[in-house]
């Protein structure tokens, strides 16, 4: 079922792990965003969805595709404190940056996970490289559909004309020119080996 | 690394499983198609790329992605005949089609295995909608890549200006206009569920 | 390599999960004790150890083997206090005894841990019905060798002459008198199904 | 369920592979023998079966377990013959000796599988030392149900006085005295490492 292409609303965070500075979607405009949201304590997460995220960030190269993890604590809040978290990184090495979602004190439900309208845990969102929600799914998602997700997300990208983004604004860059053979060229090089 | 994109070869076949009409690189065009080359005796075409392959059928609509098997047998002639192979088809529930390739009786390889120059089994040639070659692996690759590699070509269709392919030519279709909005459209219904 | 046998050392525990009573090596006497040492967030445990000994459970019947969780928090005590483990527990549905090692203040190894020698996690160490330690191992021991050992003392146990254990002490039972018929018949039960 | 011992039926065998010599119960006198019967073309054989009698075979030592296969063929006898065997012997790395089933040329079923009343493939079929069956399964086993009934077999025959076979006879070997100490001795080196 197509998902409706929106804005993705911005990330509500409360400490990073494993970048040396906060990230955005506006940091990251370009690339094309894989987001598991996770639980420390989510089986699923832990069997499926974070496993899953590593072999992303394997398979496709860092200045196309941005995986980013993002910590939705809706229940079990004082086992799944944030230095809690730390001892989970360090022991499943998870080396790729990871968001703590802000509580607000009031709802269980932290900020981003709200805004998202996220179900639960493992929850997946891909976004394009413009922004926009593109794939947003609970549960488990099979590789083989997640993958062509992301090479239509890619292939999108480099039929598009080019464009230089700086902050949260993207102009068509007309100092470049693009034809079938240049996009060939970029989707060969969207993968790995 | 990224593979040339030539015209794929046609196929030699001596018999055909699991289909009324024999099938060719001209009745399928339109689409993209993932061509396994296995062996029914090769432990990894049955531990990991038939699985794989029913993945991708199972992933994709079948008016968009055909998926293909060739018996490309250069070993053990004797034990893995036609004959055999129903029997194997049978037993593993293969039910896509499946296309024997045909020996010349002089030579242990069969002529399209030759003619596409693969190393062995399990090989798997992804074919894009106009007839070339775009991907090519001997041994395994995985479901991301293979999703990504698939994702491609069904975007970069999408994107393409529409056509109308009869026989073994497709001409530009002028009734039809696609914009941005078209494309995404194509793009997001391009995979199941 | 054959572990030699001695008696295993008292369990020394802050607080019990999934027993209404306190358990020790002395109500379990004449069961084959499975012990599983385990961390909360040890990857190996959650991927291996635990998921295997409830296989365990499921395999032999309670009444013969009784399956037994140890969490000896070694490090990141922070993050693996008892209220985190009752939420791993509730999430991860581990319904078995799990007792909690104690630890004294001063040292990051619990009581329990450093009594058994315990190298790390996941350690597993098999108890016979008479309370000797019979199998010792640190990391991951497969299902058949774990079954065979197993198997190996509840078929010692049937050859054995019957007693009649209560408290610490067994005394042989010289009103039952089994003969091979009856020890097969004993062996025979000791697995479901 | 208790399998009810009885002495397991000859092996009616057309032809032998990876052993220079015919085997047979009474050549193996004294070892727990599992018999696997499979089909080359039984895709739960391929998947389950022949990989956990591979697993046995690493796991027990071959002076106490003997690990045999059995090629019984009851359809698509075309394509199982025993050449095509020999094919998918060398393929999946199959080094363990296997016996083929032989066919009086009236009954689908071969003779040795008729004997001993199997339902289908895979069938997994344990003696003891003594040459009786002692358990029988059709279809899948679990590795810690089929570990504990070797072990069980092997601490069985551990704790019964010792005997000298030869030919089909066995007699109690009344120059050694076994106490329970050469018990343990002997249940400690039934496992490999």
């Amino acid at each position: 079922m197509p998902t409706p292409r929106h804005p993705a609303p911005p990330w509500d965070v409360e400490r990073w792990f494993n970048t040396d500075v906060p990230l955005s979607l506006q940091t990251l405009r370009g690339k094309v965003i894989v987001l598991e949201a996770f639980q420390m304590l989510c089986p699923g997460c832990v069997s499926h969805g974070l496993p899953q995220i590593l072999r992303v960030r394997d398979a496709f190269p860092a200045d196309r595709v941005a995986v980013i993890g993002l910590h939705t604590v809706f229940e079990h809040h004082h086992a799944m404190t944030p230095d809690a978290l730390a001892a989970f990184l360090h022991e499943y090495r998870i080396d790729f940056p990871v968001a703590v979602d802000r509580h607000d004190g009031r709802s269980p439900i932290p900020a981003t996970m709200h805004a998202y309208g996220l179900r639960g845990t493992p929850s997946l969102v891909v976004i394009d490289a413009h922004g926009d929600i593109r794939h947003h799914a609970f549960g488990q998602i099979g590789d083989l559909q997640l993958g062509a997700r992301i090479g239509t997300l890619l292939a999108e990208d480099d039929a598009a004309p080019a464009r230089r983004c700086r902050d949260d604004a993207c102009e068509i860059d007309t100092t470049t020119s693009l034809g079938a053979i240049g996009q060939q060229q970029r989707a060969a090089v969207a993968l790995k080996a």
